[in-house]
């Protein structure tokens, strides 16, 4: 064999990361691998836009079929984003045969069961590294680094655009719009923020993350999911006087039964290893039952770290190629694992701990029927902070609660923002703080 | 294939998680695989030692011939730990065809090299995730999740035993003696914590994790190690008033031609990934040219976190039996390495930052006769504390250097010892800060 032919479609910016690292660094890989990988073509609609590294005559092109129709290419890396069109293009690629890398979270998270099964049918592979946290090898560790592992918890910071907004607001109680305003000028969140701020980016990659730790099939329409956009910068203040920072977090979780899959803005305390993660880094906190607790940090995005993602996979397909050797680790870990479904708990099931910032008018007795009214649906309350001070003419009495069920805490909230001397709404956050729990058994 | 037969060699804490995973997740295992894994014999010199599993009867012996005669053995798992005993027992193992999986950083930084071209020669796998950082997938990234990186640094907390003590001594200001007795207390030290606190146990992973990372043969001796039991809590404190914290860290680095390689206490900054690594945790901290820096954390010893390690190794080497493939990824990345030597740089050709305490009699003039001779020997100095207290009869100056050849400081500190205003040795360890070189360029 002369060496493996691999073909590029998207030339944007991990692409031309991609494009670098396979140029540079050609001699290193080869002596790594055993044989040579050969970049042949590269294709994107656009021809003329410049771009950080320079491909030889005849290389580019704008005709993906160039990629798809070329025999020689055993490697198709898919890197145009989006749903639909990418969709296309892996189903096209793998009914040639041809094995995919993708770092497209939004098209494995939609259609991932889809483009498994046609991969399976078709006996090729799929890597997908690049898909979640950039260059952190959060993939491989989940389908081979924990195999002999269950994993009972995930809990992760994968979105790089609301951790800088989140990291701007908490360091200086910058409001949201500016913070994001500021994090547009820095390059860490696009003209349109939308699919970052939602929560939307985040659950894409959970639901990766969560069919590889469990063993199930893409299950992306359970998870349950709330953004950044409403974050007041009084609840970080609050917070931290509780000694908590708030995070958008991804959960996963395994009871034994079923799974809990949410990403929401969470409070966990100052001294959890992900408190510290700040600005545009990511990182993944997980819990193996033999492991234990095991954390990987890293730059969550960018054109280098992402390109260092999916060369990686590009080049452990090469050695499947070279060894003759096909699936020999499945996409999701194993081959049962696209026919197997988890069941998901409703959001009104979980229990967990939680925040509540009430703006109550300053009369005798309001704390007495707040609580009472938390009493009444079995939410018991594990500190209060009430302050003097007046916001926007109502007082704000902040709580930390035991551990309650989210219907109750929806249905008391619901009563006590009905109650003449509150404000509504009432503000709430869920908490992951393993002392809470310890401190009630 | 009715499937894979292993034996174990050595039933103490590692090999009782082992059996405990392989026993207790069998049905799991089967699953992810497509066939079964059968735990066949185990071997140990002690039949009789109680342990936190049982084995079915007629499985555990006494002879390790046992396991090595057995055909049926395909892939035995070394957990004898020492080094002469193991050592032996690896290459029987590998001439006898059989895959090896080991925990043990001492055989392999002392005699890898000769198992591995055992095993190149005999064309079996050698696994040894369980030999660093316990369950932290740190072989497996850097053996194919950065394959497509250069690394350019690694910085690791390698041994629970140092951090406890030092995160003791830290956090409580504890002598070191004092933190040492309650580690031996707490189970996170031995009787005997020689090769812990010597540093020689970092030293060991150190090795393997260059081998890996710079693609050649192991190299322990090149390694220069201090370890911390003469750390004085007042180095603590002044490295606080600072800002830093001192960690016994494990230094990798490649400046382009020849790498550093060196263990020793380490002035970190306090806002490092690194410096809220506490207790008995291990972290390794990363830089690759394209993955840029990343951290994995975690559990870096005891029973199960270990296990985890050995059992996941275990599960791809039948992943390869079953598929028929056989060292797809060599032992250290790739087959060349092991006829790849680097050099590395000897101590006194090392640059870096310095913190000194001198221990100054109260005179005028001092300062000046210090400072002039580290002009002298090309030491410039970038902050100093001068405190009024008296420490044994003496007045501690303690200063943070500029970045300095390791030969000048060792010239410069003898010449300040033979002063007479000087109350001889002068404290002297180094820093890592990317802050301190940023600031000079």
């Amino acid at each position: 064999m002369d060496g493996i032919a691999v073909g590029v479609v998207g030339f944007g910016t991990v692409g031309s990361g991609v494009v670098s690292l396979l140029t540079r660094r050609a001699d290193d890989f080869s002596r790594r691998l055993g044989l040579p990988v050969h970049l042949k073509r590269v294709a994107d609609i656009d021809l003329a836009r410049p771009r950080p590294v320079s491909l030889p005559p005849g290389m580019l092109t704008d005709r993906v079929a160039d990629v798809l129709e070329d025999p020689d290419i055993q490697i198709v890396v898919e890197l145009i984003g989006g749903t639909e069109a990418a969709r296309e293009l892996a189903l096209a690629a793998i009914a040639r045969g041809k094995h995919l890398v993708t770092a497209n979270k939004a098209l494995l998270a939609l259609h991932g069961n889809e483009v498994f099964a046609a991969a399976a049918q078709a006996g090729v592979e799929v890597a997908f590294e690049g898909s979640v946290c950039g260059g952190i090898p959060i993939i491989l560790t989940l389908r081979q680094g924990l195999a002999a592992n269950r994993i009972e918890e995930i809990l992760g910071i994968l979105n790089g655009t609301c951790n800088y907004i989140l990291s701007q607001m908490s360091l200086y109680d910058r409001p949201f719009a500016q913070a994001l305003a500021e994090a547009q000028a820095e390059g860490f969140a696009e003209a349109d923020p939308t699919l970052d701020i939602s929560g939307e980016d985040t659950a894409h990659k959970l639901a990766i993350l969560m069919a590889l730790a469990y063993g199930a099939r893409l299950d992306f329409d359970a998870i349950s999911v709330e953004g950044i956009s409403e974050l007041d910068p009084l609840d970080l203040q609050f917070a931290r006087e509780f000694g908590y920072v708030i995070k958008l977090l991804a959960i996963g979780r395994n009871d034994g039964e079923r799974l809990e899959a949410r990403v929401h803005p969470t409070l966990i305390p100052r001294d959890h290893m992900l408190a510290n993660v700040l600005g545009a880094f990511n990182a993944v906190h997980l819990v193996g039952d033999a492991v234990g607790p095991l954390l990987l940090y890293g730059r969550g995005a960018g054109m280098l770290p992402t390109a260092s993602a999916v060369v990686s996979d590009l080049l452990d397909l090469v050695l499947n190629l070279r060894h003759g050797v096909r699936r020999r680790v499945p996409p999701l870990g194993c081959e049962a694992a696209l026919s197997t479904r988890r069941a998901v708990k409703p959001m009104d099931e979980v229990v967990t701990n939680y925040y509540f910032r009430f703006a109550a008018l300053d009369r005798p007795g309001v704390l007495s029927q707040i609580s009472g009214i938390l009493g009444r649906h079995e939410i018991s309350i594990g500190a209060v902070i009430q302050k003097g001070r007046q916001v926007k003419g109502a007082v704000p009495i902040v709580m930390i609660t035991h551990e309650a069920r989210e219907a109750d805490v929806k249905a008391a909230l619901k009563a006590i923002d009905a109650l003449p001397v509150v404000s509504p709404p009432t503000v709430m956050y869920r908490i992951e703080d393993p002392h809470l729990h310890a401190a009630q058994i």
